[in-house]
């Protein structure tokens, strides 16, 4: 009888790392050196960046850094030049940004050269979809941390300003200067004096770390508020209010940024309503906001359930206003015509509006990417999409690039996430989507950074043990252990749930209302086709996929071309989109041999199997990772699995019944019945 | 744009195989040839024995069959002689038996040359656990075919009769010539009058086909149904009441069989309470029955929740009573020491009661072994009992020559199998369910043939298409396709099972009363501890397993030599029963290298990969088979799949927390929590 001891020895080092929660995020403690630091003035945001240096500097001990502002032509905003020897900027935001970079480049042992570091985007937000009532429409990470339910909800505690400051100092650590405190199906109460008096104290509390306070606005506020007749925007009494209302405003919040419409879309009124236009209506807005130096962000994201195809209503909506919106109107479009799927093609917008400020919209709560539950990391998603090619003023004219003023004149650029942030312990439900609040910031702030980039800065800050050496795990170890497979894994993660999902262009064939699990069997009546999964995908005995070709709904004569073309072609367009641009027959022959309905199948299969790969290398990495979170993302990666098999099963089983071809043998079969899946409602709770 | 037509055409054969619903068993009608019978008589089982032929002639269209009544020494019992040109027998129903031979294997392909068939046992019984409620205890297919809940629950329909004709039937196809009617677990109502006047309406449509009836009796009633104020054995009283009654079955029916006795077991009333002895028990009862040549057969499936091991019990019990036993007294020992586990090791009451009639109880009905739900050929463990070396005179005293006279001069032969047997349509639950019914009565009448011959013969029975050639199916394509792969997924369907929920040796870690889903950790206060998996598993920091040597419970002295010696040391102690004779550290090395803990995930997750395996097999026979039991299986063999994986995962992650060891990473990792699998409750609902 033997023994092998060594094993355990081995296995014993997982318990041993310090459990962690993940409240602090990418920003934790660690024993810092000491350090000198020479500036000038006693502002606030100041203050806030010695204090950072001080508390986490791990330089070399006892060094001296000069923080210096300076008047720099080459600094862009806040942008700033980084020394190993100090900081120079143009603005105090400009120093703090700078000081972020010089401590995040110590923690993930990257060397503080001599590089001067501009933002690709003026305005950088968030976008809060919080309810006055605490609720988070398409939050999956608690309540608000802005909005309270109940009594005494607008009191404000020392605990919410603890929280805001937290807040504050992890999106300015990231470079986020802007944040919209409320859901764009927004209540008309949240300009109302009650809650302009929260907000003032939010943007108190958010003003030294350079983050403005937005407030998404209801279009039809002069009536529901000001009790008159019509929200016509162009009825001089309805001017008035606004004109009044953004004054109070301002009285209150003297540095408040401005407001974001969602109108005529989705039910919310807009001056459609009134026969006038999205210009009219946005233009009002702006006047009212510009004495100020407000801006008006105005969603692009309408469609009408009448028209044929949703995917081409917002282009044919706005195209006609380019060049009619004021200098302080920002358009706010979805990455993808249709709505935050797990892969689309880009907006047909980016750079088609040559003489208007566009801004992108994406999506960091997970609404159609596994909510909390499911590990995706989004930045090779919104890599693909800023790095997609427009070809409106020649190749390279890239959405990046369309959108950030490098192509246009645009008097505003800017980028808006949807946020994923609650009331969780942890932030964001997951302790990996944490790494999406991340990516978008740092993309925000340089939209040429790679996923894979971003992916390394955030693993390095997010979990190096602070009390490896004490264990015995080297640097070298950790890397190759830890960082090299956890950064591997993220990088597949979202093409993995593209694969399980949606793939060969697939969309929006969710269960409704969730949003989170497998529903392409759903028409239910009375619901509008064009939120039901048989709309999208028209799989038939035929083939699957939606015509959008010149023969088609024409969606594809939105794209420049050489794209128009490309996509219109079922041979040109890229796999990827296949069945988002076409309609084929189930034998159609890809471009690798096999038959679409083979290649969907081998698609399904090969989503469910990389998830199975993750848990495989989540588990190795227990060794190197804290208790708690191990735990957490490991038995969130459990059910990330079950529920890929189900998307399979549930896909490949009704697919099935119109393809009639048996799924390939060297697949695993279906471990469900289709009648028992189209009986079950994933998700529908969030904290599960 | 290409298409490729031929993938679709071959699946198109899928639903073009006439749909059966597996009702007509093993004994599918057919077109039959004509042919010629020579014979005298016209009694019942002759004239069935001639119909037979006539409505299932496959071989020569025309030829002449001589059915022979003779006095043949060679000839045992029901045994016959076969030839092409007729059968002979020195019974009735030989004959019968040997048209039955004759048309399997007209059916099945194979040669009808000369051959004399006799049968292993005298007594080939099936045991219903059947209630007078028509519920079935550890029944998966519906309720009794013999009892109806309700009014009228005596009346005897038609429909009954047809029903019974039919079960009498198949039972006689393969050999069985006895049933007991009712559950062990008996009422005493069985033998009052109006139970008795069923129990003679079954009997009357059971004697043709050669089938005798038997009743489960509760000791205790005289007590009961005599108001005697006792039913102590050796009281004079109770000894006439018991003749009284017996002499009153007799009256009804007058070849019955005898009586099935389970006595102080389990709660059930017994001897012992009244200080007799389990040999006082019987005999009194032998003697009742002896004038009319009935037999009884006492269970030994005894234990006592006080002692320390109950695998030792039912020897203990009853190896002071050898020889001590009435000749028309058989003792009926269960093939396992415990209770009918997925394994193991023989009773070592076989070949040790040398002076006494010793029958096999084996379990068709899947208790613990899968209800309705898992596909398991038993055939396998049974082959596997019946070919144990007891050692008990020298080697090659296996099980079955321990049992079938081959060895001692007893004066009965008998083996029992407790049915699987109800109102479903397809009679079993599941279609491949009925393999086991076929395979107890084919080891019954011949305890030498080999699984794969019983497979074979029941696949080619059950599956092959009726309209093969119609399709375009050739014969050898059938057996290529179907035949082969279906005949080795069967055979390695219980090893399969074995490795999912218990192998190694590990035993009954099943959740409480249903058997069905994985309770490792249940140890409910108040339950005996021999009914709760923790007594079994014995799982600590330590180790896991039983440890039954000499230095533990000394279980392995109850076997012969070189057994005992053998089990008793884990280097010699085949693996297969490792945990059951030993309790040894988690990194006990095995004899392939492996430290036990590997070895457990290594054989859990290879039971999990065996079953995805069957659903591939299966699923690619489609064309072969009907629709409507392909659908049935398919669909079984997805639960059957996810089941198995619950049972890994639940095994692993539990035992896991003593060994503190990774699960190997090359396994695929755990997909539920465990604190979620100990909430869920599998199978309550048998029909699911």
């Amino acid at each position: 009888m033997k023994f092998i001891i060594n094993i355990i020895l081995l296995f014993c080092i997982a318990v041993t790392v310090k459990s962690e929660d993940g409240h602090e995020l990418w920003l934790r403690k660690s024993k810092p050196s000491a350090v000198n630091i020479a500036s000038k003035g006693t502002s606030e945001t100041l203050n806030i960046a010695r204090q950072e240096l001080t508390q986490n500097w791990q330089g070399e001990p006892g060094a001296t850094i000069t923080l210096k502002i300076v008047k720099d032509k080459r600094f862009k905003g806040d942008g700033f030049k980084l020394e190993t020897t100090g900081i120079q900027a143009n603005t105090e935001l400009g120093i703090l940004y700078g000081v972020y970079e010089m401590l995040r480049r110590q923690q993930t042992g990257q060397p503080v050269s001599i590089v001067i570091s501009n933002p690709s985007y003026e305005h950088r937000i968030l976008n809060h979809w919080d309810n006055p009532n605490g609720t988070i429409e398409r939050g999956y990470a608690g309540y608000s941390i802005f909005w309270r339910n109940g009594k005494d909800s607008l009191t404000i505690t020392e605990q919410d300003k603890k929280l805001w400051t937290e807040y504050a100092r992890a999106n300015a650590s990231i470079g986020i200067n802007g944040t919209v405190l409320n859901n764009v199906n927004a209540s008309q109460n949240m300009i109302t004096a009650p809650y302009l008096e929260r907000v003032k104290a939010i943007a108190d509390i958010l003003r030294p770390y350079g983050i403005k306070t937005y407030l998404a606005v209801k279009f039809s506020s002069p009536s529901l508020l000001g009790g008159i007749k019509t929200s016509d925007p162009l009825d001089p009494e309805v001017i008035q209010w606004w004109h009044g209302k953004v004054g109070e405003i301002y009285s209150i919040i003297p540095d408040f940024g401005g407001f974001l419409v969602k109108a005529n879309s989705e039910g919310q009124p807009g001056p459609q309503d009134f026969g006038r236009t999205h210009a009219d209506g946005a233009n009002m807005l702006a006047d009212a906001l510009k004495q100020y130096d407000g801006i008006v962000m105005w969603r692009a994201f309408v469609y009408s359930p009448e028209e044929n195809d949703r995917a081409k209503q917002a282009y044919l909506e706005f195209m006609r206003f380019d060049g009619m919106f004021r200098e302080n109107v920002i358009i706010q479009v979805k990455n993808g015509p249709v709505d935050f799927q797990p892969r689309e093609p880009f907006s047909p917008l980016f750079g088609a509006m040559k003489k208007t400020s566009v801004m992108a919209e994406l999506q960091i709560t997970q609404e159609y990417l596994g909510h909390s539950i499911q590990l995706v990391f989004l930045a090779p998603m919104w890599e693909e999409c800023l790095q997609s090619d427009t070809y409106q003023e020649g190749p390279g004219s890239t959405v990046a690039r369309a959108t950030d003023g490098s192509i246009y004149p645009q008097k505003h650029s800017a980028i808006a996430g949807v946020a994923n942030i609650g009331l969780d312990n942890n932030w964001c439900g997951h302790p990996f989507a944490q790494a999406n609040w991340y990516a978008f910031g740092r993309l925000a702030w340089n939209n040429k950074l790679s996923s894979e980039t971003i992916a390394d800065e955030w693993i390095r800050q997010t979990f190096l043990p602070e009390d490896a050496k004490e264990k015995g795990i080297t640097s070298g170890d950790w890397q190759q252990k830890f960082l090299v497979p956890v950064k591997e894994m993220m990088l597949q993660t979202r093409e993995a749930a593209v694969n399980y999902s949606m793939p060969l262009g697939l969309h929006h064939i969710f269960a409704g209302a969730h949003h989170y699990g497998p529903g392409p069997w759903e028409a239910p009546r009375g619901v509008r086709p064009d939120w039901t999964p048989v709309y999208y995908h028209r799989a038939d005995t035929l083939g699957i996929g939606f015509d959008r070709t010149r023969k088609g709904s024409d969606a594809v004569s939105q794209y420049q071309e050489p794209l128009a073309s490309q996509f219109d072609d079922p041979e040109t367009c890229p796999d990827k989109y296949l069945l988002w641009f076409h309609h084929l027959p189930w034998t159609y022959e890809m471009k690798n041999g096999r038959i679409l309905w083979d290649e969907l199948c081998y698609s399904y299969e090969s989503g469910v199997l990389q998830v199975r790969e993750f848990q495989k290398i989540w588990d190795q990495v227990e060794p190197y990772v804290d208790k708690q979170r191990f735990s957490e993302v490991q038995s969130k990666l459990r059910r990330h699995y079950r529920d890929a098999r189900i998307w399979k099963d549930a896909c490949l089983l009704y697919f099935q019944q119109y393809s009639k071809l048996p799924i390939p043998y060297d697949i695993e079969r279906p471990e469900n019945d289709l009648e028992d899946l189209m009986k079950i409602r994933l998700g529908w709770s969030h904290h599960n």
